[in-house]
Protein backbone atom coordinates (compact mmCIF):
# COMPACT_ATOMS: atom_id res chain seq x y z
CA UNK A 1 0.00 0.00 0.00
CA UNK A 2 1.01 3.68 -0.09
CA UNK A 3 2.19 6.00 2.33
CA UNK A 4 2.25 9.40 3.00
CA UNK A 5 5.58 11.23 4.66
CA UNK A 6 6.18 14.31 5.86
CA UNK A 7 9.49 15.97 4.44
CA UNK A 8 11.39 19.30 4.84
CA UNK A 9 10.74 20.42 0.93
CA UNK A 10 13.60 20.65 -1.31
CA UNK A 11 14.33 23.41 -4.11
CA UNK A 12 13.17 20.91 -6.40
CA UNK A 13 9.52 21.37 -5.20
CA UNK A 14 8.87 24.65 -6.02
CA UNK A 15 6.74 23.79 -9.20
CA UNK A 16 4.75 21.36 -6.75
CA UNK A 17 4.58 24.08 -4.28
CA UNK A 18 4.15 27.01 -6.66
CA UNK A 19 1.10 25.17 -8.02
CA UNK A 20 -0.75 24.36 -4.95
CA UNK A 21 0.01 28.09 -3.78
CA UNK A 22 -2.03 28.83 -6.65
CA UNK A 23 -4.97 26.06 -5.76
CA UNK A 24 -5.35 27.27 -2.06
CA UNK A 25 -5.64 31.01 -3.13
CA UNK A 26 -8.43 29.87 -5.79
CA UNK A 27 -9.68 28.19 -3.00
CA UNK A 28 -10.13 31.26 -0.84
CA UNK A 29 -11.26 33.18 -3.60
CA UNK A 30 -8.30 34.95 -3.82
CA UNK A 31 -6.18 34.26 -6.53
CA UNK A 32 -6.08 37.95 -8.03
CA UNK A 33 -4.02 38.49 -4.89
CA UNK A 34 -1.02 35.74 -6.00
CA UNK A 35 2.15 37.52 -7.72
CA UNK A 36 4.83 35.72 -6.75
CA UNK A 37 6.88 32.87 -9.19
CA UNK A 38 8.44 30.03 -8.78
CA UNK A 39 11.79 31.55 -9.25
CA UNK A 40 10.72 34.13 -6.20
CA UNK A 41 10.05 30.80 -4.34
CA UNK A 42 13.55 29.57 -5.33
CA UNK A 43 15.35 32.18 -4.14
CA UNK A 44 13.55 33.15 -1.17
CA UNK A 45 13.61 29.98 0.50
CA UNK A 46 16.64 28.21 -0.39
CA UNK A 47 19.36 30.59 -0.45
CA UNK A 48 21.51 31.46 2.00
CA UNK A 49 19.33 33.30 4.44
CA UNK A 50 16.01 31.40 3.37
CA UNK A 51 12.49 33.67 4.12
CA UNK A 52 11.05 30.75 5.23
CA UNK A 53 10.68 27.20 5.33
CA UNK A 54 8.49 24.63 3.97
CA UNK A 55 6.86 20.83 4.64
CA UNK A 56 5.87 18.61 1.75
CA UNK A 57 3.38 15.91 2.16
CA UNK A 58 4.95 12.72 -0.18
CA UNK A 59 2.70 9.83 -1.31
CA UNK A 60 5.17 7.47 -1.92
CA UNK A 61 4.16 4.19 -3.73
CA UNK A 62 4.15 0.68 -2.55
CA UNK A 63 7.19 -1.75 -4.03
CA UNK A 64 6.37 -2.88 -7.55
CA UNK A 65 3.79 0.06 -8.26
CA UNK A 66 4.74 1.55 -11.37
CA UNK A 67 3.97 5.68 -10.72
CA UNK A 68 6.73 7.66 -8.78
CA UNK A 69 6.11 9.42 -5.45
CA UNK A 70 3.80 12.05 -5.81
CA UNK A 71 3.94 15.80 -3.78
CA UNK A 72 0.05 16.25 -2.69
CA UNK A 73 0.36 18.87 -0.14
CA UNK A 74 2.69 21.49 1.94
CA UNK A 75 2.92 23.68 5.10
CA UNK A 76 4.73 27.02 4.76
CA UNK A 77 6.14 28.58 7.65
CA UNK A 78 8.67 31.00 9.35
CA UNK A 79 9.81 32.11 12.12
CA UNK A 80 8.30 35.44 13.96
CA UNK A 81 8.90 37.11 17.57
CA UNK A 82 6.19 37.29 20.33
CA UNK A 83 7.22 39.92 22.74
CA UNK A 84 5.27 38.31 25.53
CA UNK A 85 6.94 34.81 24.20
CA UNK A 86 10.09 35.29 22.20
CA UNK A 87 10.44 33.23 19.13
CA UNK A 88 7.39 31.42 17.61
CA UNK A 89 6.50 30.15 14.36
CA UNK A 90 3.38 31.13 11.85
CA UNK A 91 1.96 29.00 9.72
CA UNK A 92 1.23 30.76 6.86
CA UNK A 93 -0.03 28.23 4.17
CA UNK A 94 -1.35 24.58 4.67
CA UNK A 95 -3.41 22.71 1.81
CA UNK A 96 -3.88 19.39 0.95
CA UNK A 97 -4.97 18.95 -2.37
CA UNK A 98 -9.21 17.75 -2.78
CA UNK A 99 -8.36 14.05 -3.84
CA UNK A 100 -6.15 13.83 -1.16
CA UNK A 101 -8.43 15.16 1.92
CA UNK A 102 -10.03 12.71 4.51
CA UNK A 103 -7.03 11.45 4.88
CA UNK A 104 -5.31 12.53 8.18
CA UNK A 105 -2.64 14.71 5.97
CA UNK A 106 -3.08 18.24 6.91
CA UNK A 107 -2.89 16.83 10.60
CA UNK A 108 0.35 15.21 10.20
CA UNK A 109 1.49 18.51 8.70
CA UNK A 110 0.50 20.38 11.59
CA UNK A 111 1.80 17.55 14.12
CA UNK A 112 5.55 18.13 12.03
CA UNK A 113 5.01 22.28 12.48
CA UNK A 114 4.75 20.93 16.57
CA UNK A 115 7.63 19.13 16.35
CA UNK A 116 9.54 21.59 14.81
CA UNK A 117 8.01 24.48 17.10
CA UNK A 118 8.97 22.40 20.46
CA UNK A 119 12.36 21.30 18.62
CA UNK A 120 13.04 24.89 18.57
CA UNK A 121 12.37 25.64 21.60
CA UNK A 122 8.87 27.98 20.31
CA UNK A 123 6.50 27.32 22.52
CA UNK A 124 3.47 28.28 20.50
CA UNK A 125 2.66 28.45 16.54
CA UNK A 126 -0.03 30.54 14.86
CA UNK A 127 -1.92 30.27 11.77
CA UNK A 128 -5.35 32.30 10.32
CA UNK A 129 -7.95 30.59 8.69
CA UNK A 130 -11.03 32.17 6.89
CA UNK A 131 -14.43 32.23 8.91
CA UNK A 132 -16.08 30.42 6.06
CA UNK A 133 -14.05 27.70 5.36
CA UNK A 134 -15.81 25.25 9.00
CA UNK A 135 -13.86 22.26 7.51
CA UNK A 136 -10.48 23.96 8.61
CA UNK A 137 -11.72 25.65 11.88
CA UNK A 138 -13.09 22.60 13.33
CA UNK A 139 -10.07 20.32 12.33
CA UNK A 140 -7.77 23.20 14.33
CA UNK A 141 -10.56 23.56 16.99
CA UNK A 142 -10.64 19.58 17.17
CA UNK A 143 -6.40 19.47 17.28
CA UNK A 144 -6.45 21.84 20.80
CA UNK A 145 -5.93 25.32 18.78
CA UNK A 146 -7.70 28.74 20.01
CA UNK A 147 -9.27 30.86 18.36
CA UNK A 148 -7.88 34.14 19.18
CA UNK A 149 -10.06 36.68 17.25
CA UNK A 150 -13.44 35.00 19.05
CA UNK A 151 -11.30 34.75 22.59
CA UNK A 152 -9.59 37.67 22.93
CA UNK A 153 -11.09 39.96 19.77
CA UNK A 154 -7.91 40.32 17.26
CA UNK A 155 -8.39 41.47 14.10
CA UNK A 156 -6.02 41.35 11.37
CA UNK A 157 -5.52 44.55 9.63
CA UNK A 158 -2.97 45.33 6.37
CA UNK A 159 -1.21 48.49 4.82
CA UNK A 160 -0.27 48.06 1.31
CA UNK A 161 -0.39 49.50 -1.89
CA UNK A 162 -1.33 53.24 -2.40
CA UNK A 163 -1.90 53.96 0.98
CA UNK A 164 2.02 52.48 1.72
CA UNK A 165 3.85 54.59 -0.40
CA UNK A 166 1.73 57.87 1.12
CA UNK A 167 2.78 56.90 4.46
CA UNK A 168 6.33 56.28 3.39
CA UNK A 169 5.93 59.79 1.63
CA UNK A 170 6.60 58.33 -2.15
CA UNK B 1 10.37 73.14 22.18
CA UNK B 2 10.84 69.81 23.08
CA UNK B 3 10.65 67.51 19.70
CA UNK B 4 10.18 63.85 18.66
CA UNK B 5 12.23 61.60 16.63
CA UNK B 6 11.82 58.01 15.71
CA UNK B 7 14.91 56.07 15.24
CA UNK B 8 16.24 52.11 15.68
CA UNK B 9 16.43 50.58 18.72
CA UNK B 10 19.70 50.08 20.55
CA UNK B 11 20.71 47.38 22.71
CA UNK B 12 20.50 50.14 25.68
CA UNK B 13 16.89 50.62 24.92
CA UNK B 14 15.83 47.48 26.11
CA UNK B 15 14.93 48.41 29.56
CA UNK B 16 11.90 50.83 28.25
CA UNK B 17 11.04 48.18 25.56
CA UNK B 18 10.47 45.84 28.08
CA UNK B 19 8.92 48.43 30.84
CA UNK B 20 6.42 49.56 27.60
CA UNK B 21 5.62 46.07 26.34
CA UNK B 22 4.21 45.49 29.99
CA UNK B 23 2.37 48.45 29.74
CA UNK B 24 0.81 47.43 26.38
CA UNK B 25 0.06 43.83 27.51
CA UNK B 26 -1.86 45.65 31.11
CA UNK B 27 -3.66 47.71 28.43
CA UNK B 28 -4.67 45.08 26.73
CA UNK B 29 -5.81 43.22 29.68
CA UNK B 30 -3.59 40.60 28.61
CA UNK B 31 -0.66 40.69 30.84
CA UNK B 32 -0.57 37.42 32.38
CA UNK B 33 1.03 36.32 29.16
CA UNK B 34 4.36 38.11 28.80
CA UNK B 35 7.22 35.87 30.08
CA UNK B 36 9.63 37.41 27.95
CA UNK B 37 12.70 39.13 30.01
CA UNK B 38 14.88 42.25 29.13
CA UNK B 39 17.82 39.53 28.79
CA UNK B 40 15.77 37.63 26.16
CA UNK B 41 14.93 40.70 24.28
CA UNK B 42 18.91 42.27 24.53
CA UNK B 43 19.78 38.42 22.69
CA UNK B 44 17.16 38.13 20.62
CA UNK B 45 17.25 41.61 19.21
CA UNK B 46 20.37 42.19 19.40
CA UNK B 47 22.84 39.99 18.04
CA UNK B 48 24.18 38.49 14.65
CA UNK B 49 20.80 37.00 13.85
CA UNK B 50 18.48 39.16 15.10
CA UNK B 51 14.56 37.86 15.47
CA UNK B 52 12.84 41.23 15.58
CA UNK B 53 14.06 44.74 15.02
CA UNK B 54 12.68 47.64 16.89
CA UNK B 55 11.92 51.54 16.76
CA UNK B 56 11.38 53.98 19.63
CA UNK B 57 10.35 57.50 19.97
CA UNK B 58 12.31 59.48 21.73
CA UNK B 59 11.21 63.26 22.91
CA UNK B 60 14.51 65.21 23.02
CA UNK B 61 14.55 68.16 24.90
CA UNK B 62 14.95 71.80 23.49
CA UNK B 63 18.35 72.91 24.01
CA UNK B 64 18.66 74.47 27.44
CA UNK B 65 16.06 72.35 28.79
CA UNK B 66 17.58 70.16 32.14
CA UNK B 67 15.79 66.80 31.85
CA UNK B 68 17.81 64.35 29.31
CA UNK B 69 16.27 62.88 26.00
CA UNK B 70 13.12 60.30 26.84
CA UNK B 71 11.49 56.97 25.10
CA UNK B 72 7.94 57.06 25.05
CA UNK B 73 6.79 54.86 22.43
CA UNK B 74 7.81 51.53 20.03
CA UNK B 75 7.03 49.56 17.41
CA UNK B 76 8.26 46.18 17.03
CA UNK B 77 8.81 44.27 13.83
CA UNK B 78 10.26 41.14 12.07
CA UNK B 79 10.10 39.80 8.25
CA UNK B 80 7.45 37.75 7.30
CA UNK B 81 7.01 35.72 4.28
CA UNK B 82 3.05 36.26 2.33
CA UNK B 83 3.26 33.02 -0.98
CA UNK B 84 1.47 35.85 -2.44
CA UNK B 85 3.36 38.86 -2.48
CA UNK B 86 6.44 37.88 -0.74
CA UNK B 87 8.90 39.03 1.85
CA UNK B 88 6.67 41.56 3.82
CA UNK B 89 6.57 43.47 7.66
CA UNK B 90 4.72 42.41 10.44
CA UNK B 91 4.20 45.18 12.89
CA UNK B 92 4.03 42.97 16.27
CA UNK B 93 3.24 45.78 18.99
CA UNK B 94 2.84 49.66 18.48
CA UNK B 95 2.67 51.45 22.10
CA UNK B 96 2.78 55.07 23.09
CA UNK B 97 2.58 55.83 26.28
CA UNK B 98 -0.58 57.42 27.71
CA UNK B 99 0.50 60.79 28.70
CA UNK B 100 2.54 61.26 24.57
CA UNK B 101 -0.73 60.33 22.90
CA UNK B 102 -2.71 62.54 20.44
CA UNK B 103 0.36 64.27 19.30
CA UNK B 104 0.58 62.00 16.01
CA UNK B 105 3.90 59.85 17.71
CA UNK B 106 1.74 56.63 16.89
CA UNK B 107 1.28 57.86 13.38
CA UNK B 108 5.01 58.50 12.78
CA UNK B 109 6.41 55.34 14.37
CA UNK B 110 3.76 53.44 11.68
CA UNK B 111 4.98 55.99 8.70
CA UNK B 112 8.57 54.90 9.74
CA UNK B 113 7.31 51.27 9.09
CA UNK B 114 5.84 52.44 5.89
CA UNK B 115 9.50 53.67 4.90
CA UNK B 116 11.12 50.45 5.74
CA UNK B 117 8.55 48.06 4.44
CA UNK B 118 9.35 49.71 1.06
CA UNK B 119 12.84 50.37 1.38
CA UNK B 120 13.47 46.55 1.69
CA UNK B 121 11.27 45.91 -1.09
CA UNK B 122 7.75 44.84 0.32
CA UNK B 123 4.81 45.36 -0.99
CA UNK B 124 2.85 45.42 2.49
CA UNK B 125 2.73 45.52 6.19
CA UNK B 126 0.34 43.83 8.72
CA UNK B 127 -0.13 44.18 12.34
CA UNK B 128 -3.29 42.84 14.68
CA UNK B 129 -5.52 45.01 16.80
CA UNK B 130 -8.17 44.07 19.66
CA UNK B 131 -11.55 44.92 18.45
CA UNK B 132 -12.72 47.36 21.02
CA UNK B 133 -9.70 49.13 21.30
CA UNK B 134 -11.75 51.57 18.77
CA UNK B 135 -8.63 54.70 19.27
CA UNK B 136 -6.34 52.50 17.47
CA UNK B 137 -8.54 50.52 14.68
CA UNK B 138 -9.82 53.97 13.83
CA UNK B 139 -6.66 55.64 13.37
CA UNK B 140 -5.30 52.40 11.07
CA UNK B 141 -8.02 52.88 8.91
CA UNK B 142 -7.99 56.89 8.86
CA UNK B 143 -4.49 55.82 7.52
CA UNK B 144 -5.51 53.55 5.08
CA UNK B 145 -5.39 49.80 6.72
CA UNK B 146 -7.95 47.22 5.28
CA UNK B 147 -9.55 45.17 7.84
CA UNK B 148 -9.13 41.38 6.69
CA UNK B 149 -10.86 39.80 9.18
CA UNK B 150 -13.76 42.02 8.27
CA UNK B 151 -13.31 42.20 4.49
CA UNK B 152 -12.12 38.61 3.90
CA UNK B 153 -13.03 36.98 7.14
CA UNK B 154 -9.35 35.75 8.73
CA UNK B 155 -9.42 34.38 11.84
CA UNK B 156 -6.45 34.26 14.02
CA UNK B 157 -5.51 30.87 15.50
CA UNK B 158 -2.82 29.60 18.16
CA UNK B 159 -1.63 26.34 19.14
CA UNK B 160 0.21 26.15 22.28
CA UNK B 161 0.96 24.44 25.61
CA UNK B 162 -0.52 21.13 26.06
CA UNK B 163 -2.63 21.09 22.62
CA UNK B 164 1.29 21.50 21.17
CA UNK B 165 3.16 18.91 23.20
CA UNK B 166 0.56 16.87 22.33
CA UNK B 167 0.90 17.41 18.71
CA UNK B 168 4.09 16.81 18.71
CA UNK B 169 4.25 13.44 20.56
CA UNK B 170 5.92 14.91 23.67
Amino acid sequence: MASTRIREARESDCGDIMRMIRELAEFEKLSHQVKISEEALRADGFGENPSFHCLVAEIIPAPGEPQGSLVVGYGLYYFIYSTWTGRNIYLEDIYVMPQYRGQGIGTKIIKKVAEVALHKGCSQFRLAVLDWNKKAVNLYKFLGAQDLTESEGWLSFRFEGEAMRELAGC
